[in-house]
This record gives structure tokens, sequence and C-alpha cells, in this order.
């Protein structure tokens, strides 16, 4: 079952006003909560505040938050995917900023998707998809709520051997997964895209760029064609609910789940561990 | 006063699941009502089906919307503006689409912004946005929900001064106006920003290049750089609310109302006349 608190109060429906419904005008978390604990909670709250700060939308403060987190949760005995979405509230038509602003905060949860062993072991199968990623140096690396071009890029498969699509900006530039970010291996060094124009910038992600160093794995940020994939030693994807997956199959090119991938999988899950306090 | 039809009820809010709100996943019109008349009609909802074809939305027959139409114009005897959305509906989390989808429509109305003859006669300033279009090649041309890009450029100004401000894609190309079309005249000809990757083909757009066309008016659609501006001879903006405004001031740069956009803000007051039936 599902729930949901609207500026902490018990209800599902929002103005036809709000500009998160008129114009995508907020952002949004996807947090894992396992075990009643919030995965990475000081690194969500940390991204969502600054894109706050990008969008000029007052924050609202830590407790405000973990008191609505904190009813949720205690209605689920099983873990739980928690989504927090804030939207700059209600306004009149036009662009211009309502004045004041009462921005709305939203905690809702849902259940955790099923995701297999056999996931982690032998890997998942990607598709490319034709949708291009949506461009702006402004907005990217946010998790905003502007996600046209991946609705559309994920309503190119309905194959269920497909577990994720790979997005390219209009200059072919790969960017990540629909709901996922991406990075590749090849003669043991790591890299995933930079994220100057497109795409969000994932709490995995980081996690994953960091752990990397810290174990001397060089690792770069860079642009990737689709080409260069071809070369690669090992690809794997990764999000807050999924952690690291390997990638086995990109169209018809397949790939073995390598060194790197299995190391870098057990040091998440060890970093995890460390958190779920 | 307002008034708000959802799916032809009034009503006034949303579920939060709706998939407008959670992803801006959807689309919209602004359509001008004088006189108990809808402006360019079948134009909107031609390309608001459109859209939905791009989007793969079903698309809601003309009736249907018409008699929520009439249902709030007859509430109101000045002119109004008649805004549209259609939304994908409600959906669980995640952004494959659902299924089955129930798109939600939405007509609602607002007072008609007040324009002074002034404006038409002296012209409006315009600033430059540091806020950058979004790009996409699929979504481009739309009036869709994702509206951040927009939110950001039009919050860079309070000066009531200041009419429009212009914005510019990530490489530099001139795309359009926060809440119009933009065009710039020079040596006769008439020219306005290509939409390939950017933009809103607005209805007010359309119209003036296929006025312009029937007037043998040399008119092109390109790439064009900012500094291109400094040396163009007239500049006007466009929506479906305004018509056709002249641009005297281009941050420092003055600008005279010339021959070819008094002649098509005429043709434009013409043709609008012509459809008011």
């Amino acid at each position: 079952m599902n729930s949901i608190l609207i500026n902490g109060k018990k209800a599902s429906q929002i103005s036809v006003n709000d500009r998160g419904f008129q114009y995508g005008d907020g952002v949004f978390e996807t947090i894992a909560c396992k075990n009643r604990s919030l995965i990475y909670w000081n690194e969500h709250l940390q991204r969502l505040n600054n894109a706050c700060s990008i969008l000029k939308l007052a924050i609202t403060d830590e407790n405000t938050w973990l008191k609505d987190i904190e009813k949720i949760i205690k209605t689920h005995d099983e873990d739980q995917v928690i989504k927090l979405i804030y939207s700059r509230g209600e306004g009149q038509r036009g662009y211009k900023l309502p004045d004041p602003t009462e921005p709305v905060r939203i905690v809702m949860s849902s259940p955790m998707p099923v995701y297999t062993e056999d996931m982690y072991h032998q890997g998942v199968s990607l598709m490319v998809c034709k949708t291009p990623a949506s461009s702006n140096s402004r907005l990217a690396g946010l998790k905003h709520l502007n996600k046209l071009d991946i609705v559309l890029a994920r309503s190119e498969w309905s194959d269920e051997t497909i577990f994720e699509g790979l997005m390219l900006d209009d200059y072919g530039n790969v960017i990540e997964g629909t709901m996922s970010n991406f990075f590749a291996v090849k003669n043991n060094s790591l890299y995933t895209p930079i994220l100057k124009r497109s795409g969000v910038n994932g709490i995995i992600r980081q996690r994953i760029i960091d752990l990397a160093k810290n174990d001397n794995i060089v690792t770069q940020q860079i642009e990737i064609k689709l080409d260069k994939l071809l070369e690669m030693d090992e690809i794997f994807i990764t999000n807050s609910l999924i952690g690291l997956c390997p990638v086995n199959q990109l169209e018809s090119n397949r790939y073995k789940t390598g060194p790197i991938t299995r190391h870098l999988m057990m040091k998440l899950q060890q970093d995890i561990k460390g958190r779920e306090l």
C-alpha cells in the first residue's frame, strides 16, 4: 500500500495551479529504505538542497523532512522506496515566480522493486534508445521534474528481457540510462559520462566515483560516443534502488562481469552496510 | 475569477500520482478568447494533436474539448485566456507508460492581460537571459509541460520596464523569448530561429511566416547568433495573446518599428479578424 504526505498531512491531491504540474517546476529524490533505515540520506538531502539553490526554491530544513519520512516509514514493515517531491507550489498564469512562494513538500512510499540475485550475477541487458536526452547546462545533474525525454525513451520497449535503455544526447554522447547512471571499464580504468549538459548526478554514481578513487582505480568523467562502448571490457549501471548492476549485453554486444565491476559492487555493499544506522 | 474543468467537471485538484506532476508528462495550449470566440482554434487543436502523436498520448476529439470550453466561456463576459492542459494521467512509480493510460484533460480560464496601445506603437524592451533554452530534437516545437528552463529564465528579471527575455541555447543560438517567438528583419527579409532542437512552434509564429510568404517577403528559418542581432533593422516578438509586438530595445541596442513589422502587424490583425467567427 502506498502512503502520501503533503506538507506533513495525509493527502493525495494537489492544486491544478501547482507549478509542479503546470511547468514541472520542482525537484525530487528517490531513496531506498531498508530495515527502516534511509540509505545515503545525507547525500540525498545535500543533492536536493543544491537543486533548490539552483532553482531558487527555499530550502526546507532536515528535521521537517525527517519528521514526515518517519511517519511514513513506521506504517510499513517491509523495505520501501521513499520518494520526496518538492514543488514551487501554487502560482498564477505565467512563468514569473509567485510572490510569496509557498513550496509544497511531498513524501510518498511504494514497495521496493524485486531485484533477483541473477541480475547481479549474470548482468542485465540494455538497448540504445532513439529518444535523445535533453540538454541544458544549467539543469544538468539535477533531479528535477522535467522528465519527458525519459518518459519517451522508456516507452520505446516493452520486451521484459530488456532491463534498461541507454540514452544519448543530440550530439551522440552517451549520457545515462532512463533510470540509472552508466559506467564502463577499459584496461582497468573506469569511465562515466561527464554530465555537463544532460543527465542526473546519481547518488550511487558519486559513491562509485569516490570508492574507485579511494582504491586508486583511474576514474574519468568524459564524453563517450556509442562506438567506443564496443571496445569496453566491462559495463555496469547504478541507481539508488539497484545499487550497482553489471550489464551483460548492449544491443547485440556481449560483456562479461569483470574484476573492476565485481570489486566495486563489493565495495558499494560494504559502504551501504556502514550507512545503515 | 478563474474557472477550471477537469475531464469536464468543475474541480481544482489532481492526483499527486498524475504524471503531469511527476514528470511534466503532458502538453498544453494557451488560446486567446475574444468576444467569446477562440482565436486560431483549428491551429491550436492541430498543434495539440500533433504533440499527442509524438508523445504517444491518445487524442481527445474536438467536440469533447469544445464542449468543455463552451461551458467555461459562457461563465465570463470579458475576453479571456483559455488554457488547455492534457496530461498522461495517473501512473505507478517509474517512467514506463501506464497500461491502460487514462489521460486527464483540463480547461481553465483567466483574465486577458492588459496590453497598452503604447506597446504596439513604441515597441517593448528585451533583455538577454543567461539561462539556456533546453535542447531535444524530439521535443522541439512542442508546447509540453517541461518548462523549467523558461521558469529560470523568467526569474532573471523583476524590472517592469523589461517586457521579455530572449533565450539562447547552450551553443549560442537565439531560440525564443520566455513567452514569445522572435523575428528579425534585415534588408526587407524576414528571419526567425529554426526550431530544430529547442523552442515552441508558436501559432502566431507560423501565421507570420505564412502571411509574409503570401506577400512575397523573403522568409528564412535559420540559426541566428546573438551578435547578428546588432545588425538587424527591425525586431519583433509574437505570441497568441499579444499577437505581434515590435521590439524597440534589446539590452542596450535600439531598434525602430520598421515597414515590414508594421505591414505584418496589419496583416495579422486582418487575419485574426477573419477568424473571429
